[in-house]
């Protein structure tokens, strides 16, 4: 069986394990504009945090500053947990590639919570959109080009698709679309913190206008454990995304991922710098 | 003129300033059950990025987790600024108390994004919600004992007040409140980033129940500048804040911050645990 690409995309060598060092690369298939696609870093990051001998628990809260964009090649990652309590374990990692003369240059700081998980009462006070099934709504096949990562993805966007013309028609800013591997995958954390960065910049629904943006920081918060993922499998999940406030140069967006069935499995964040 | 509590709260000597280490102490006067007041906690953070003198910028994101419980006393925070772009820079932020035998250990991890704003297109997509004004609100004045913190600021709960009594009647997780410092402070980012954690754990509201909680990750985005704290001074601000997904054992709760003349100046989500 061939390797699933995002599996390649994310896959880490330990170098120095006792030491948190990870060894990866970029992956051609998860391209964007000028890097590697956000949500690719974003599942490397949690990605070392999982394959760390020391975890506790599983994944709680992430948050990846994109500090610089990575460039094509090998990277490496240092994970280290700096807090180990009875049932909470804290994270901070850094991604770093060399500069021209060999120097280690970070390109990416995050911090991530992994935590025990007790069953407790529960609710969900965001309830999924009510919208048509992912069966009555279109595949969005046109990606720009240049951006292979969108070419992974099955999207069946119900509203808010990108806009097909830049007149300056925009007057709101959400998006609501349905989304799964385009090759079948089961859906994991990793694939998850993926996902939660799949909104394009809210900044070109709002306006209808093309600027240049980019996502500076993002932070997941994962309200699933391990039987809630496997319920989903291969299945759809419903995403929402939405402006706040965009003020002199950056603007932040919030965004929901609910299972087919309706739970609410990630809350997600991020600011995002545009110009004009 | 005595100090401002807050800025006695917040403020940090240099120790060495050269490797990014200030120090600063625990203050009495924002206490909270177990330690000090989180949004102490995070203002201090965001304080020795806008101490540090290789300072870029304003800040734009806050993330800081709270790993362990402050203890009274003093304690030492190193910022790194790990990655400074042309308008953009990168920061890392560790607290540090020293354990029984004297040994450093980190107690609150961090990231900070900073940067030069330029002026640019604008809108708000989340306007302030439509309530009476500050002087038509009564002054909530009966926080819990041993919880010093809350003396600190004035509170005029529009609704969503705490529960008087806990007797598992609540059916929503919405508190609105006009807040602004006790003794008269003009409005600044470190006292922003420490309202943005001014909400008691939705879960109370929520479920009219007093059960251990406390937040362990909070992010802040900032969405002023300089003219817009300026214009704020020492006025009102109103406050929401909204639980989201309640799940074996954390939920996340979302916050915004407005002027009374309605500009979202912050917007600000947190993980929190909880108990049964």
């Amino acid at each position: 069986m061939t390797e699933h690409p995002f599996d390649q995309a994310i896959a880490l060598a330990q170098s120095d394990i006792r030491a948190g060092q990870f060894t990866g690369a970029t992956s051609p298939h998860y391209w964007n504009m000028v890097g590697p696609f956000g949500g690719t870093t974003a599942a490397v990051v949690l990605q070392s945090v999982l394959d760390h001998p020391d975890l506790l628990g599983l994944p709680i809260a992430l948050t990846v500053n994109y500090a610089a964009a990575l460039v094509a090649g090998p990277f490496e990652v240092l994970a280290i947990p700096v807090r180990t309590n009875r049932s909470t374990q804290h994270w901070t990692i850094q991604i770093t590639q060399p500069d021209d003369g060999g120097a280690p240059q970070v390109n990416t700081t995050a911090t991530v919570v992994t935590a025990a998980r007790r069953e407790t009462w529960g609710t969900n006070d965001l309830p999924m959109p009510s919208v048509p099934r992912p069966g009555e709504v279109a595949r969005f096949s046109s990606g720009p080009a240049g951006v292979a990562w969108m070419g992974q993805y099955e999207m069946r966007p119900v509203s808010g698709v990108i806009p097909g013309t830049w007149d300056g028609s925009g007057d709101r800013s959400e998006s609501i679309v349905w989304l799964r591997d385009a090759v079948p995958r089961a859906l994991d954390f990793a694939s998850l913190a993926c996902l939660s960065d799949m909104f394009y910049p809210r900044i070109w629904l709002r306006r209808a206008k093309h600027v240049p943006a980019g996502t500076v920081s993002i932070t997941t918060y994962f309200h699933a454990g391990v039987a809630e993922l496997e319920s989903v499998g291969t299945g759809y999940l419903l995403g929402r995304a939405v402006g706040q406030q965009f003020h002199n140069g950056f603007f932040d967006q919030s965004a929901q991922l609910w299972s087919e069935a309706g739970a609410l499995l990630a809350t997600s964040n991020q600011i995002v710098y545009f110009k004009e």
